[in-house]
């Protein structure tokens, strides 16, 4: 017998799964500890027009299966009308069978527009109309308020001005907490052109002019005093990979780059390990969270990379050898110089879950329960089968019942039904459990997990107990 | 409740699946893209004489798995008689559970043979009399009719001179077409003995005399033009790993292999990806789809080597490290040359998985609905669990719709039941997303949708739409 | 309709899967082919105080999930009373739904206890008094008779004079036969602190004074025949990672280390590739199973190290690059030199799956039915998860019915509950194949199979045929 499709119970396959979903899940308000949405936006109760606005402006996940679904450029960032745009995601979408946009779409459809039929090339044209009628009630201010979010982390550079942070926090109106994070790639990407123009950037937010490894260090001291002031509870690292290279004079490198000599890559390796180590020691020191995410192979595609930019749709999977002995290295040698700061890892390649999950169990300390953390499936993983997979080897080699959950990691106000997704992949795992007799029927304590995995473990995690309301 | 063994539907558990497979997917007709059958049996219409000749003769997959059962070399690849070979492998046959080979044999039994018990030690004898009764009646022609190949491609040496290919296009009793495809692998692999012995068989098969890298181009590019004539669809690739060595002199190189001298593993990486590139343009040019196959670690027994030669079933599977970044570098470097062929990347390790489906998203363009593909889970990948993780992580990554599909890869003429074994495998797949309610009841749609991936994908793909009848 | 916490039928989905167990593998001895417990407890009949020191006294898995619930070092591993560290990890247990270690323990209570309720925070004076009453009968001789156990390999150095396995064997009340285990490490790892001093140890022990590679070769060669006199079937060799370093002068590389010069990385490898083909060889002379280990990065975390030293919570996974190749390279190379003995391999790195189960293939040979054996999933991997993984991996690589099973890799008594946990993996796994119709329902031959990878294949495997009653 078929189930109806995405409806109430969608993904809650068992009664205790659909009792622990409904009844203590659910209703759960959402920390969306990290994303990457425009805090202007939320500033200026931003409105869009209509869902190509929402959904296609800027969301590369779905460029990239309008290509593979042979949509000419002009119809996913061209010159093709909003409309134009929407048919050609209506005309993709009933392909991605098995695809997580697939159900990210439709869970969004329900949530915020109350529209249960699948998109079709049939019903495009009227859902863009039922749609086009709400999206002016439907700003970004009541979105968050729908979606129950009571604080979220976006992510900053360290030379910005957190202009659009401040207004929000003079606003009594503001929807949620709106935090920023610190997020200081340009300061350690030594290699990449524009490196010495970040430099000079850095410098000013700072007001201190860089020309060496310690007034590089001061200024993002100083910048990350300025951000914790702003409420800032997370750093956040972009790594291609996990490196650990101790050996090399982090200030003879910079006076290097500065001089405009090449840098080799043990060079870079060995300026970002320096940097890393220095901010956790930050970190430990200013209680923030260190988030690492790696393993992303950005930009794979030359041609549109000349046309389009970065972060368009053409990254893809870095194929890490020795995650496991890097990230020891890195941590263990950053437990050894200060101590670890509460620390996330993210890594987008799957096979590095087993890795990482056992490494965590390394750096555990009576601090802080889940002190250290393998972060929640991402990007391009961040799919049904790419979080069971997640959560089920964060189970079976450390503590499931301390896991800090989901994050959208988004560009997009809609995406909050992502936690939703999440907290039905838990609640259904966990349902799977007890069903077989793997796990006692304590609802008691069930409940209460899937509670604090949905949200108060990442209220405790970021210490925001006394800054909700 | 327990299902009988293997009846019409096996592995289809649920009704909507059932649907798809009976009502959609099973009469579609076979595009075997990629195998590597011997045309000559196919002209001449061979008949075996028992099926220890169609089974154990030149199958590796077997002979592995019989060692594994500690049978003699003299049974396997040795002078024993066909029906003690035959015995041999049944009283294998039974501790295979779990294997592919398992339900390879069985499928095969029943579809060519209507035997439907399972071949056991006890049932050797009467499987061996009823077979070797039929056998006579099912040439080579006859299962490639009654198992619906409209078209395939076999795998052929540039140097080869197609005979038994135009033999077959001069017979109009032919039973499908059967098309050469270009696998160039001895004019790459420059660090191999018999290289230069190679370099003369190609020249001399082209008509030029290859002194350099531009004879050895344009013998290649010659012989890549006879094969087109021939009908050519297709080139293949069969590399160790995937690797982008961009600095190298590939003429000087080549040079110093032709004066003898040592090629260190640097300088037959670029030499291989300057000729991969090369090549890579003229594919683009001439609409020939380029499929790269990699990940194998061959020849690991080398004392099994000394008596019985390569592809005796002493292969293994390839770790790479870092088949993303490298695979990335590789297609975007003949990107920025000029442009990507159709392309088809095959690793032999399940680890690659995520990947190449993540990589192929880097590369679609509107040329064609689903131009870079993830090709089918392959050789000692092709099992339940092989190809259910293949086309799970290329739904979730890409667009499952587009999906090309099912190839034998085989040496056998009764393989064709492995496309069934596919089919029944994504049905099944499918209808449990359904059942779910993870995606609507539509028939219609998801009937085509099985039917293009069993068929009508691999024939606009390889643009055979004119050619079939 | 959920079943009840771990009853009889845990982890029995199907009726064939229950029948399997129930009828055939339930009743079957256990040979523990590789453990770490200590034999001095056997001969001297330990009896345990209470159930901490029993469970939580050098169980480092138990101690980074404690760590992870954030209790404090003190009630880990410090001087906090028995009890309280027996509250702690009541306290920790209900969090760790989805580890093995959740089972680990409701397993241990209930077959050696006889309890039958979840520990927790509200249960555990009652289970700290119930079994403390029960532990002064139930001594490790008690328990090892209780768990049907008929053979233990212990795991010893080559300079370990082996004087408790003497007294078993002098002991005619002895509960089963114990038997060392090769485990040369010490005499490999030449780049590590105390190799000088250990050669001392080993030459003492042999009547050998170490001062050449002849010498070192001489000295284990005279310590592996007395550990085969004493009843020594199997070596076991744990290796960071695999490798195969053939150039290099073993006995130049000794020599520097004995005069306190660096030894480069490389030198090790080669050093120890030397060494472990020398020893194999040996091992196929004397008829001894060799066992590789490898996988694990240790001592991750250098502040715990100074304090805890060693094996106490802090080892995760090695993401070796290209396990494949080297293992081919590795077993080729012995292979070649003097054939290969009897060879298990365990990867604590679960993606080494797929490349070991494909490797084993190209060794096998008609001396033994599954002479080369994937061993079951190790240490971290010692999960359901994990252990299904590498019986889906055999299973479809190379042939399971030759499997030799479980071991339990423990120090700690109470864990031959593990063996029934494997058990009803593999009765579950194959009762699902069978239900689902993808194995004829023949439970003679199901049933022997479950009988012989839960016993009677290691009995063969290790040739204690004639040496069990």
């Amino acid at each position: 017998m078929s189930v109806a499709f995405m409806d109430k119970d969608f993904l809650l396959t068992t009664s205790i799964a659909r009792t622990l979903y409904h009844t203590h899940a659910k209703q759960m308000p959402v920390i969306d500890y990290h994303c990457h949405i425009d805090p202007q936006q939320i500033a200026q109760d931003h409105v869009f027009e209509n869902l190509t606005q929402a959904w296609l402006f800027g969301d590369h996940y779905k460029w990239r299966v309008m290509r593979a679904n042979g949509i000419k450029e002009r119809f996913i960032t061209g010159d093709a009308s909003d409309y134009e745009k929407f048919e050609a995601w209506a005309q993709t979408l009933p392909g991605l069978i098995g695809n997580p946009l697939y159900h990210w779409t439709h869970l969004e459809l329900q949530r915020y527009f109350g529209i249960f039929e699948p998109l079709t090339p049939a019903t495009c044209k009227s859902i863009w109309e039922r749609t086009g009628k709400q999206l002016p009630h439907l700003s970004v201010r009541e979105i968050i308020r729908r979606s129950r979010v009571k604080a979220l982390c976006t992510t900053d550079d360290p030379a910005d001005d957190l202009r659009w942070h401040q207004a929000l926090q003079d606003d009594k109106d503001s929807p949620c907490l709106v935090l920023p994070a610190f997020r200081p790639d340009k300061a350690m990407n030594i290699e990449k052109p524009g490196f010495i123009k970040y430099l000079k950037a850095l410098g000013d937010a700072a007001g201190i002019a860089i020309c060496s490894l310690d007034t590089l260090e001061a200024a993002l001291d100083k910048r990350l005093d300025y951000f914790i002031r702003m409420g800032c509870r997370a750093a956040d690292h972009g790594l291609d990979y996990v490196m650990c290279a101790l050996d090399g004079d982090a200030n003879a490198i910079l006076q290097k780059a500065i001089r405009g000599d090449g840098i080799s890559r043990l060079e870079a390796e060995a300026f970002k390990t320096h940097l890393l180590c220095f901010l956790a020691q930050r970190y430990v020191q200013k209680g923030i969270v260190m988030q690492l995410h790696f393993g992303a192979v950005r930009n794979n595609n030359p041609t549109a990379y000349k046309t389009l930019g970065p972060d368009t749709g053409f990254d893809a999977i870095w194929g890490a050898p020795n995650t496991g002995a890097h990230l020891g290295a890195l941590l263990g040698s950053m437990e050894d110089r200060g101590g670890l700061p509460k620390t996330i890892l993210y890594s987008l390649n799957p096979t590095d879950n087993a890795q990482i999950a056992a490494m965590i169990g390394c750096f555990q300390t009576s601090e802080h329960k889940g002190k250290i953390q393998h972060g929640s499936a991402w990007w391009l993983d961040d799919s049904k089968t790419g979080m069971t997979e997640q959560i089920v080897n964060l189970a079976s080699h450390s503590m499931l019942s301390h896991f800090i959950g989901m994050l959208t990691d988004s560009r997009s106000f809609l995406s909050y039904t992502r936690h939703e997704y999440f907290r039905r992949i838990v609640c259904n795992l966990v349902g799977s459990w007890v069903e077989r007799g793997e796990y006692p029927l304590d609802m008691a304590f069930l409940g209460q997990m899937v509670k604090d995995i949905s949200y108060y473990n990442a209220v405790r995690y970021f210490g925001l107990e006394n800054s909700l309301d």
